[in-house]
């Protein structure tokens, strides 16, 4: 079957967001490096508590925001002092004012592949701060429909292509999570392109394997002509 | 018209929520008390702080714990200690990990308007805290459709009509804020009915006008007859 419907991940696939997460690590340990002899420790200390936290925070800024501040907490035995606490609120405050940067080739490409399929961003995230970004970004108007989840797995996608009235196997999402973008897609009898981005977060690593369903691409720029082959 | 489409908000209309809220200022209250003769203070700058960060943040359970830890270290001029730091992110957890207590009558109501009309859940706060309430109230599936939304205005229920196929004319939002619920709604062409709650939130206050569009309920019990009255 044709596909006719395109879902684009947001998050590092439309837009730069990883990396800002990634400063803030940086200067989290920084700040912690009194207390904390190595750098690693701090970092596999974060990740737990985050981790940990997942069910009842969810994916974000501020759930990312109160982990870092109850591991400054751990690390410290409760010594950290206000004023370093005060700078680990602003380094969530930071995060979530970070202006919108568009990756290279997305606004092109999105704008082509508006042309010619029906689009669909499904981004998950804290609501707020993914509604921001899409109307800061400037393409809100090219996608046909905009889904913000909190957890992406088979089902989620599932209730998208409902939403659209369209079907698993004319789909293809396009995203730099292996996990959670082309996997779960696939799952479904969809196909999924995973275009890399150069961080991916801890929690987002999974071991891939190849598929038929699925492929590989460089830059988001490629997808057009992925998308054709496929469809030819 | 007749009305065929009845929108319900979610915290303090079908479940209880803002009590957990004001369960949690009280013991940050008394948590600042050592630094802060008067409780009022804690309380008007907490709610400075919310509103402060309310284009942030967002509503929901995590930007008011990083208000509340903000609040602690302004008062305190940040001698606010770790353990206290940490009872402010516990208020959090406890509010986000709160089961669902249904409003009295919510249940049989519901079911009684999933007979008759269409049902739409259109709810603002933390799309990972709302879901999962939705999932544990066991009502998710008496709605046609939900709406976890980060703003309440005259559009984003004509998106969510939008999305229904419904009509504005034909449709009635049931709720406990005035401000977010009931007036946007009627703004846009609809009808209201204002379910109070015990509490209010300062920030959704508004002074009640009168209006042909709206009513107030003393219960949600009472809406299946307001709506038959309008409908004949």
């Amino acid at each position: 079957m044709a596909i006719d419907i395109i879902g684009l991940d947001a998050d590092d696939t439309l837009w730069h967001s990883e990396g800002q997460f990634h400063v803030s690590e940086q200067r989290f340990r920084e700040l912690m490096a009194p207390w904390v002899e190595d750098d690693e420790l701090t970092s596999s200390t974060l990740l737990a508590t985050e981790r940990r936290n997942l069910e009842l925070f969810g994916y974000g800024a501020k759930g990312f925001t109160l982990s870092m501040i109850e591991t400054a907490l751990a690390l410290t035995d409760h010594r950290v002092d206000g004023r370093r606490i005060e700078q680990i609120i602003g380094f969530g405050k930071e995060i979530l004012a970070h202006p919108v940067e568009l990756i290279d080739g997305v606004r092109e490409t999105v704008a082509e592949l508006a042309e010619r399929y029906r689009l669909v961003l499904i981004t998950k995230g804290d609501l707020f701060h993914q509604e921001s970004k899409i109307a800061a970004s400037g393409l809100g108007d090219l996608f046909d429909q905009v889904d913000v989840v909190s957890e992406k797995d088979p089902a989620t996608y599932a209730k998208s292509l409902l939403r659209l009235g369209g079907s698993a196997d004319r789909f293809c999402m396009v995203g730099n999570s292996l996990k959670s973008d082309v996997l779960p897609a696939v799952e479904l009898g969809a196909r999924g392109i995973h275009v890399p981005y150069h961080i991916t977060w801890a929690l987002e690593q999974v071991e891939a394997t190849d598929h038929p369903g699925w492929c590989t691409a460089q830059s988001i720029v490629e997808v057009p002509a992925i998308i054709e082959r496929w469809n030819t």
